[in-house]
């Protein structure tokens, strides 16, 4: 089931903030990354390498949890629950260039373009004080 | 085994950022909130009431793990795991008192001090771009 997207969590989605992804490792312990993102077609989006630790984790266990924290005022915080929507390769790391210029880091192509992937989240649950 | 802090992590222990702590849920899903912290005596100490979700998830799953972005710069940031090293009952609030201060919100009691405890936890590893 999709989650609706209440209106104060599309306002955030919209800011280039780094957001940090939350996992569950193999072995069943927690991991956290900072991470750019992008919300569209009603998915988080996220590039990543087809060979990292985040992505073997998603494929053992498909839930993930998303914090954003907005600059300057981290307490309207919004929280994400999603799961694994799907991949798609992306050997020209479109995605990484266009996150690169989405948080002004300008036009980059990544040196590891080959192994790139997009990684799209479906969101389950929305929460958090920016909601309230 | 608790892990040796690196020079460049404890400096950024020392500011007052609110961290996004990443827990495992029962059910196996992973869980993250943003908390304020402390660091002393070589454990991350957090405020918390002692029937919430996140509690009920230390009990099943000790495991954590926490994301600092320092702010103005979170490409520079730190990742941490650890464990749940121990709990301590907190009925006057005195950690979120404290924690209030450290985070420039004055000195406040929390209405449900009585509920109050500190939640200790031992890092196990330190990583991340600031300790590059």
């Amino acid at each position: 089931m999709t989650a609706d997207i209440p209106e104060a969590a599309r306002a955030l989605l919209d800011q280039a903030v780094v957001v940090d992804l939350a996992t569950v490792r193999p072995d069943g312990g927690p991991q956290v990354n900072p991470m750019w993102f992008l919300f569209e077609d009603g998915l988080v989006w996220f590039t990543h390498t087809d060979y990292r630790q985040k992505y073997r984790n998603l494929q053992h266990e498909p839930r993930v949890a998303i914090s954003l924290l907005p600059e300057g005022n981290p307490y309207n915080y919004l929280e994400i629950r999603g799961e694994l929507d799907r991949v798609e390769p992306d050997p020209t790391g479109s995605l990484y260039t266009r996150l690169a210029e989405r948080y002004g880091q300008g036009s980059v192509v990544p040196p590891d373009a080959a192994d790139r992937i997009k990684i799209a989240i479906r969101p389950t649950l929305f929460s958090g004080n920016a909601l309230k």
